[in-house]
């Protein structure tokens, strides 16, 4: 190619605003929560952008939308292809751009090559992975991609209100056994790649352009529960008194100290907290608190693991309760493809764009892919480092940005 | 009177027994809410009861039962009464003994002095408050003899699960018109007492078998309502998040502290937190804790309470939220009439039980018919402590020592 190729910015924003229109909620966010009908609504709007294409959508059996060009040179077709793409279901009450930009920015990096009529090695792809946002599970299209699930597992996933995936998915023209055969054979992939908003402060505060993301971050999670004793607040003196609560205060404000004594890139969340029984003049016999924790080192994070338990166990001595402590099994850091990083840097520096290294803090589809083939991530920054709210926003100027990049990553990894 | 008068102990642990059978739930405790089905029932049984015993039942405005002997004496019906109650409904899942000890050992001393045709210079009337425990308002039934309700402020109170008093109150046979004017006037009662379970661990750790209550603690309470930032539980680097629920945890784990600052009889409690979003995987942006603090001195009362909203200022100032602090108007202390702590004391000593003086913890009807006529209280031990939960106990001579205590004084405050 002689000129640089780059995205139509105009068209790349006008379908983000668009999107960005579907499932708009009173509370100011977008609620598009997958298998609801503002993310059938959204899942329809895309099908029509592809069409107006001239690009061809697959529907694999957990409603991953796989999009293709039609074949410009017939043997390249079968060679294993170059995926880009995020996700269009969102929390509820989020923002426009998680998952959206990267899933829009790839169908628009795979229109401009196929509407400039480029050649290329192997064919590149747009995805739009299902249910990301885990309404029903965490990551549940790429996760069928790279392990697939057994009908059990589908049949024991539960929705944030408590209604089953499997009625939810079959209500929605999903097939059950298609869907439990909806596993991806590494060989047809090349290499995937995936633009996404920071969702953090880091790129604002070093007012860079591009991030190039090094990996995800390692996650642990589930519960702490402490058990004291239910009396009644009057009449039960401070000495003596079993208060869950007061210990679960304990636990969570230890919070900021424990990620210190591990130290830069870690991080502990309580999102949740329960009590029972629950009333103002009772002292809480029952408190249950979630726990999220990361690092981008998998020691650290088994380090950090270890710096919870023992605070929740000495903390439980200190208050006199019992304590039951629930972590789920920590799902490892998974770093991404250096050849990668060092396409997105270069083609960042080629367009004059500032960049740094980052981990992601958060989960992505990513992550999945990168058990089936080497992957890289690009980020933009996140204005006032929010997501996952009304207030999530991204310049547009850093869209494009990070659209070009991604487009240009992509064509290098296809072969131009 | 020759020989002391007694109550008859097995009629009366018969009764409590009938009545601990009435709302028994699968949990292990009672559920008698106030114009539940099961409080009904209770009701109906306490009408069997008195009509078995050959007593009258007049039901007030607002369910009040109020039971007298047939005139003996006629001229000294219409004399200021002395009476003597409790409740029967009771907390979700509670004991036995709460309320009921005190109804059903006033309606046996009244059966022993109807029985024995004991002339007493004033009569005795053996009470059942309504809704005691606040189903729909604290102390209600005592505070419309205390104070009144409109028909405004009767429409603006809601039950726990959101119902309207008023429909209750109606479908139960209530009628409003009625419930608007029940006041009493103060100079138709001499006097009041009610027995009760201690519901703490005082006189159980002392060994004694009798307390004598000086008065009801002084109540404040609330809520305080944090506001930090809903951010990214992965992305949010530990410094500079706006974490709601660490501020909240601070500040109920300065609840200790606080009340030690004030000294003996201080209690602060949080029985209930609410988190927003409340999702595992995002940092709590609102979160509300009610705060409970008691203590039998009012000037230490407003000094706790000034202590609890200064530390919750300077918390949100540390973690770089903001704060709210909703407190309602404190309770005053009730002080209990020394007279009739004196005649408690005695007829204790006169029967050979081991006494010892204490405030109360918890607010009892009592504390409103303090402010209509001398009113005394006589605690009998909860065994561990224990109340509001299916471990709540008495030891059956205790409740027999109690039911005598109360039966010395009520002859003494009627005039024998």
């Amino acid at each position: 190619m002689g000129s640089v190729l780059s995205v139509n910015a105009q068209r790349l924003v006008a379908d983000l605003e668009a999107l960005g229109q579907i499932g708009r909620v009173a509370a100011g966010g977008l609620s598009r929560t997958s298998f609801s009908a503002t993310d059938t609504e959204a899942r329809n709007w895309y099908f029509e952008r592809c069409a107006e294409a001239g690009l061809t959508v697959v529907v694999d059996g957990l409603g991953n939308l796989i999009v293709s060009s039609p074949d410009v040179v017939p043997e390249t077709t079968d060679r294993p292809a170059v995926w880009s793409g995020s996700h269009i279901d969102t929390v509820p009450n989020g923002g426009q751009f998680d998952g959206a930009l990267g899933a829009i920015a790839a169908l628009e990096c795979l229109r401009r090559i196929h509407e400039e009529g480029i050649v290329l090695e192997r064919p590149v792809r747009s995805i739009v992975y299902t249910d990301e946002e885990g309404s029903y599970a965490h990551l549940l299209g790429s996760s069928a991609l790279a392990r697939g699930y057994s009908l059990a597992e589908l049949e024991a996933m539960n929705g944030r209100d408590g209604d089953r995936f499997v009625d939810a998915f079959t209500a929605a023209g999903g097939n059950l056994d298609a869907a439990t055969r909806t596993k991806i054979d590494p060989a047809t992939l090349h290499a995937t790649v995936e633009l996404h908003i920071e969702q953090g402060p880091t790129l604002e505060n070093l007012g860079h352009e591009i991030g190039v993301v090094t990996g995800i971050v390692g996650l642990g999670g589930g519960s702490v529960t402490f058990r004291g004793r239910a009396d009644h607040a009057g009449t039960t003196p401070m000495l003596g008194r079993k208060d869950a609560l007061v210990a679960a205060g304990a636990l969570v404000v230890a919070f900021p100290d424990l990620a210190a004594r591990i130290g830069d890139g870690a991080v502990i969340t309580s999102g949740v907290i329960s009590v029972e029984p629950g009333s103002a003049n009772v002292i809480p016999e029952l408190v249950h608190v979630t726990v999220d924790f990361r690092h981008p080192d998998a020691n650290q994070l088994a380090a950090l693991e270890a710096e919870i338990r023992g605070a929740a166990r000495a903390i439980a001595d200190q208050y006199g309760v019992d304590v039951s402590i629930d972590l789920e099994p920590s799902i490892p850091p998974a770093p991404l493809n250096q050849g990668i990083q060092d396409l997105i840097a270069a083609a960042a520096a080629a367009r004059g764009l500032s960049s740094s290294c980052l981990p992601s803090g958060a989960g992505h589809d990513s992550q999945n892919m990168a058990t089936l083939a080497p992957t890289g991530m690009i980020f933009v920054p996140s204005i006032d480092g929010r997501s996952h709210c009304p207030q999530e926003n991204t310049s547009w100027i850093d869209v494009e940005n990070g659209a070009n990049v991604l487009l240009d990553t992509l064509i290098q990894l296809a072969g131009s």
